[in-house]
């Protein structure tokens, strides 16, 4: 079958030849380097028909003779297929026959050629690596190549949806506090000035949000810059609002147009010390800035992940509300289950149906994965209506969702046995990972610790059986903002950011067992202070997440008296926070769930 | 009091003076970067006075005005106190008031002016972070000013111990497969040729051993060369021994005078591709390469760090040798305790007499530590006649040693009650440090697992208690080489080199009370295959080392049913692999020492 990307193809590659151009790399990115982009930005999948859960995996390469299209190892089945008829070629980015996209490159062009790229949609840094490579074999890159701007004639344009004010007293903190810790940063990294480009930071730095610019996440499409005189933010006038507009006034921000801020950079003078993050900037703001830059650390995300207490007072609403839906969700699964109608897409919505009810809850944190079965095995699996599965027999069901609440972001993971018993087999397996959740949750640690060094913690017990998720245990999660976000991490890979109070994370161990089932328990926690002693400051994790774990899956023959008594005491505490908001019946439901292990 | 350090101090001055050097930076090291240098080479001690323990500790730097040492803090004290009447004063390396000593001489020289070191004593990694920051000031490194060519009069000869063979059989592998293997490493760094300079990586390349030239480790001084067709080593003449020329000429390694080594470096044509470990070569050796050099990793002591078959057979007979002699020693401390007479450097001397009474037993593998109640809690503890505490009433005696047996190195580590009954404190602290190595004795890891991801499985059960140790887990332990040797660790500190069979390991965590007692207990471990599944290969720790612990510390109150079942099955095994080598009442005395803590 041929497809109408054939023609792009043709289009591109007489752009490139009209340009000056002999090989083109497009990244799946926007320019602030969203792991989300907007419509607008989304050419690569346009291009070649490939289209990636979250839109932004996948790279694609074209010269006069290839027309390829880079993706990882979760994609492969589906990129082969979407790219059929489109000229385009899968490439694979890992596994055994994983092909290095910048060695293709530079083995494809040769000295004198030109690469072309968008540097908007490019970090300062992978543009680097690239140029650099290109230059050692005297081919130039050109990262002045607006591909889309040439050849996608139906562009959807950007985002234009309304901006709202994130409410100070459930954030804690003002746009001058939160500005001036900013510059304090930027003063310490030997600069005057800063360009933030990402999303998160900006909607963090404003107390600003918007629904529907970027999936899943309440931010939007905005630069802003800061001096010690100046707060600037370039974004797209249509999205203002009268509220919004005094929000930013009160606090001296100025608003220009979005596709200001270029212009504006170069008119910047020598004096100015820029400071940009290279991961999170685009090359083409690189290209425009006039003053001298600075390159310098993700500082705003540091602050960023630190909540204030008032944040953290919010969060523990939000629990509550996420809690009460998942209540009234998992009562609903028990009750339809018999039904044999009850399938996962329709799972999702009924589930987003409950959060939602909930006025302040925004949206979803991320797409509700529903994995009955083996479906559960699939670490990112998101049911569609090829893929959809309807819930009968025995098994378990995995449901990782999360809500974006003005009050934070929640994120939690429950396994579920369905239809009779669970096997053995399901409840060692079940038990394994709730071990190793335990032993994180449990664990104390000095001051300065990092999440690296704690994440065998959470894997021992598999480790011990030969099983393993290959997997992080924790990511961060941000408030009323991005569900994952930075720097600090609980995983195997080296972070040097050591957990600090303040900092909310996943606890999230799973054993997945390919065709059988999935196995995920997940909760946010956070660091608090544990004691002080002659061998310094010790922290313990503190849960933030409400909802019981599944009693029938425990096998509390291989658990310890003080492993099933953690259970027990966060059952209780789960029972103590939630029935207040509970009907009588919802009440009794989560009674029996959260009755304890200990006969 | 005035010291004769002045007049070394005006001589140097003077040296200074008349080749055109405004500051020096004196190291304690020699030009193989070794962890105790030999007394040719501990001139920086002589001039300045201070002697750490193992002479390495302390960097002088003396320009027209000032004449400093810097030390850390473990030497703090002693370093004030030696430094006194010397002319020299103590510059802090670590702690609150840290001076970096690269920076200060950048801010006492001035554009034009010239620090001068000797290029044998200076890593190239180190001589190139000075030189690049004295350049970006205007200010000239010379790296060739041998100070002690000109003001030590008396100083040592290098040390002209003879050599010996350590034998192929109880190595396991011949010179030819060693060098075979390091030029597929060097290849691999797309060299053609390589230069070890590191002691313990050229004893290990021509199974060629030397007692005394370095400290408690049977390595010698020389270089090696290897390329294609030429394996070279570069040692004074006078170490050699007939056995030792015909070893060598059988592998066609060819002998050349040790200062010859600049000079043959110099012959070098453009197409050697010599390869250089920054980290180990000297700057001097670097400037004197006439070839072209390539810098790579420390690949010789990644080869070494993996033990063959016949070495881990060997190992455990070392172990054995080393259990019979501790088994002998811990006997004689019971027995003459009572008559208050054991001191802690007494005791070390009987420690040592039993290890050498095996004539396979070639030195201590590093000074014993001997603590009796509060010196066991100073890490680096070294008793010597000042300090020398004599055993009475209730303590905790920490004993720390290993032996250099041609078998294999070993490293121990016990903690026992003498004098009556061990406190509840003492016993709980002793059985908390036991919880954490036995987690880590006792992990399944898959392949690819490096030791920091481990660390805190031996930590967690202090933590918990707000207690802590601050030094690593486990080393690397050589094979009748140096007792600490890398790439691996098991540290809290970031370590890419993952865990493999062959490795040898220190399993040492420990609890240290000021003024009170220190608890370490340590064996040496190595990793085995665990098993294979879907999920990968896991491989699990054996345990080498063959010693009971004191069953008197355990509080077993506090331990699992599997903790105590390791400690019983690992006292069998100590008892079955010792008794076939002790006497009637040594049997008996192993005996009771082993019997279940399981009632």
């Amino acid at each position: 079958m041929e497809k109408k990307n054939r023609e792009y193809l043709e289009a591109l590659r007489h752009a490139m030849k009209e340009h000056g151009i002999d090989a083109v790399v497009i990244t799946s990115t926007d320019p602030h380097q969203s792991e989300n982009a907007p419509a607008h930005w989304r050419g690569r999948e346009w291009l070649t028909g490939f289209a990636s859960i979250n839109g932004t995996n996948g790279t694609a390469v074209v010269t006069a003779k290839d027309a390829l299209c880079w993706t990882d190892s979760r994609y492969f089945l589906q990129a082969e297929e979407q790219l059929q008829g489109t000229g385009f070629k899968m490439m694979p980015e890992d596994g055994p026959e994983a092909v290095d996209l910048i060695d293709w490159v530079t083995e494809h062009t040769e000295g004198g050629q030109t690469v072309g790229i968008d540097g908007m949609t490019f970090s300062v840094s992978l543009a680097q690596r690239l140029e650099q490579q290109l230059n050692d074999n005297g081919v130039k890159l050109d990262t002045d190549f607006p591909v889309f701007d040439y050849i996608w004639p139906d562009r959807p344009a950007r985002p234009a949806n309304k901006l709202f004010v994130h409410d100070e007293e459930v954030v804690g903190e003002n746009v001058d506090s939160k500005m001036t810790r900013v510059m304090q940063e930027v003063k310490g990294e030997l600069a005057n000035a800063v360009l933030l480009s990402s999303l998160d930071d900006i909607a963090w730095a404003t107390n600003v949000r918007a629904a529907g610019d970027i999936a899943f996440s309440p931010i939007f499409v905005s630069f802003l810059f800061i001096d010690e005189n100046r707060r600037i933010l370039f974004v797209d006038r249509e999205k203002l609002t009268p509220e919004v507009e005094a929000h930013l006034n009160k606090y001296n921000v100025e608003v220009r147009p979005y596709d200001d801020v270029k212009p504006f950079l170069k008119t910047l003078p020598k004096v100015t010390r820029l400071l940009l993050d290279p991961e999170k900037t685009a090359r083409g703001i690189y290209d425009a800035v006039g003053c001298t830059p600075v390159f310098g650390g993700a500082m705003v995300s540091k602050l960023k992940s630190i909540k204030n207490a008032t944040m953290l007072s919010n969060i523990a609403k939000a629990m509550e509300k996420d809690g009460v839906a998942l209540v009234k969700f998992f009562m609903y699964v028990e009750k339809e289950f018999a039904s044999g109608k009850l399938s996962e897409v329709q799972l999702g919505d009924v589930l987003t149906g409950y959060r939602k009810a909930d006025k302040s809850c925004v949206d979803n944190s991320f797409a509700p994965i529903i994995g009955w079965k083996g479906h559960g095995a699939i670490v990112h699996y998101e049911a569609d209506e090829h893929s959809d599965a309807v819930l009968s027999g025995h098994g378990l069901l995995l449901v990782d969702s999360g809500g974006q609440y003005i009050y934070g972001t929640t994120d939690i993971t429950r396994t579920v046995s369905l239809g009779g018993d669970p096997t053995p087999g399901e409840r060692h397996d079940f038990t394994l990972v709730m071990k190793g959740h335990i032993a994180l949750a449990t664990i104390h640690f000095p001051q300065g610790t990092t999440g690296h060094q704690l994440d065998v913690l959470a894997r021992q017990f598999l480790w011990k059986e030969g099983k393993a998720y290959f997997h992080g245990t924790g990511h961060g999660v941000g408030f009323f903002i991005n569900c994952h976000e930075g720097p600090q991490s609980i995983r195997l890979n080296t972070n040097p950011t050591p957990l600090e109070p303040g900092m909310v994370m996943s606890n999230e161990p799973g054993i997945y067992l390919t065709d059988q089932y999935g196995i995920r328990c997940e909760n946010l926690i956070t660091p608090v202070v544990a004691e002080d002693t002659d061998f310094g400051r010790f922290y313990r994790f503190e849960t933030l997440t409400l909802f019981p774990f599944d009693r029938s899956l425990f096998e509390t023959e291989i658990m310890s008296e003080a492993e099933i008594e953690w259970v027990d005491a966060y059952h209780r505490m789960v029972r103590e926070r939630l029935t207040p908001f509970l009907d009588k019946e919802e009440a009794e439901w989560l009674a029996a769930k959260t009755q304890p292990l200990k006969k």
